[in-house]
C-alpha cells in the first residue's frame, strides 16, 4: 500500500520547513509506517485539489485522503492503533489544548524570529503569495513584524516556561514515552531548524536534552 | 479517619477564594471523600507550621500531611484510585502543562482583574502582608496594577482562546470525564467568583455551558 505525504518544500525541495508537515512526518515516524513525501508549494494549489482544500499537510494513506495535521494524527490512531500518539483516556483532549496553545503562543513568535531567513529560501513563486498573505496576518510589511534574533529567542524561551517543570520531571510532554504533544513541540522546533541555523534554546536547558532525546529516537 | 484541609479565608470566613485550595477541594469532591475545611489567613503561619511550610492548602489525610495543591492531586490519585484525576498514561505529564499555563497565564490576569475586590474582603490583619507580597511580585502598587473591569474581562477571554475548541469538542478538558485539568480551570473561576460578581464568560460561550456542566457536577 502507498503512503504519499504532500509536504511543503522551499526552492530546495530538500528544506521542508512547515511545522503542520512535520507533525504528520513525525506521527507516520512514531507509528513506524513508510511513507513518501512530495514536495509542494503555496503555488500549486492545483497539485493538491483532489483533497478538496488547498493547504498541506495532505496525505494519501492507500484509498484514504485526509489533509490536516490533527485530522492526519487522528486518522493514524483510528487506523493503526500500535506506538499511540494519544496514551490515554484523557490526552487527545488535552493534547488538543496543546495544539492550539503552540499555535497561538510559539508559532508567532518563532515565525517572526526566523522570517526573513524563511521568506530567502521560498521558491520565488511562492514568495508574492507568503508575503501578501502573512503581512495580511500581521497587519504590517515581513519587515515591520520580524523580531531581532535576540529578541526573538529571548521571548521563546520565555514563552516556552510552562514546558520546563514538566519536562524536568517526565521524559516526554506525553510522559515516560512521546506522543503527539511531542511531535507537535518538535514540528516547530524542525521548522525553525529547516530555514535558520539559530539556537532556541540554550545547551544547559531541559528542554534541549529533551530535543537531542526526541531527534535521536526518529534519526533526525 | 478525618480529612482535614486549611482553606484560605477572607474576613468572613466563609469566603474561601484561593484558587489553589479550590483545586484541593475539587480533587476531594471528584474522589467523592468525605473532607472539612479549617478556615486559614495568611497572618496565621504557625497554625500550619507542623506541615513544614506556611502556605495553603494543607491536607491532613488520617497520618499523612500533604501541601501544595499539585502535591495533594497526587496523593490524592495514589491513595485513592477510583475516579481518576489523571485518566490515562499521559495525561499528569499533559496536566502539568495545563498547570502551569493556568498559573502563568490566566492567574496573572484573574488576580488583576478581582484585586480590589479581593483586598477589600481580606481579614485587616491579612491585608498588610497581602499588599506587601502582591506589590513585590508585581512591582508596583495594587492600585497600579489592577486592570478595570472591561479590560480585566477582555483579557481573561482572550487568554481562554486555546479552550474553547478543546470544550467545542469534548465534554471537559480531559475528555468524556472531568479530571485534574477540569479543577485547575474551575479553580480560577471559583477564586474570581468567591470575591466578584463579574462574569468573567459570556452566557453563550462555550466555556460557560462547562462551567455551569462542572458546578453541578459538584454541587457548587
Amino acid at each position: 500500500m502507498s503512503r504519499i505525504l504532500y509536504d511543503l518544500a522551499a526552492a530546495d525541495e530538500h528544506i521542508r520547513f512547515s511545522p503542520f508537515c512535520w507533525r504528520a512526518k513525525l506521527a507516520l515516524m512514531h507509528k513506524e509506517l513508510a511513507f513518501e513525501t512530495r514536495p509542494w508549494r503555496y503555488c500549486e494549489k492545483d497539485r493538491i485539489a483532489f483533497s478538496g482544500q488547498g493547504k498541506v499537510p495532505v496525505l494519501v494513506d492507500g484509498d484514504t485522503t485526509v489533509s490536516d495535521s490533527w485530522a492526519i494524527a487522528i486518522h493514524l490512531e483510528q487506523t493503526y492503533p500500535d506506538n499511540p500518539l494519544f496514551p490515554g483516556g484523557s490526552a487527545q483532549a488535552q493534547t488538543l489544548f496543546f495544539k492550539l496553545w503552540c499555535e497561538q503562543t510559539l508559532h508567532p513568535l518563532v515565525l517572526r524570529t526566523v522570517m526573513k531567513d524563511l521568506f530567502a529560501v521560498l521558491h520565488p513563486d511562492d514568495q508574492p503569495y507568503w508575503r501578501r498573505t502573512r503581512e495580511e496576518r500581521f497587519g504590517c510589511t515581513l519587515e515591520e513584524a520580524a523580531l531581532s534574533a535576540e529578541e526573538g529567542v529571548s521571548r521563546i524561551n520565555q514563552a516556552l516556561e510552562p514546558v520546563r517543570p514538566v519536562l524536568s520531571r517526565h521524559d516526554f510532554l506525553d510522559g515516560e514515552a512521546p506522543g503527539f504533544a511531542d511531535h507537535l513541540l518538535l514540528a516547530v522546533f524542525q521548522w525553525a531548524g529547516a530555514v535558520s541555523s539559530l539556537s532556541l534554546v540554550a545547551a544547559d536547558d531541559v528542554v534541549h536534552r529533551w530535543f537531542g532525546t526526541m531527534r535521536a529516537r526518529y534519526g533526525l
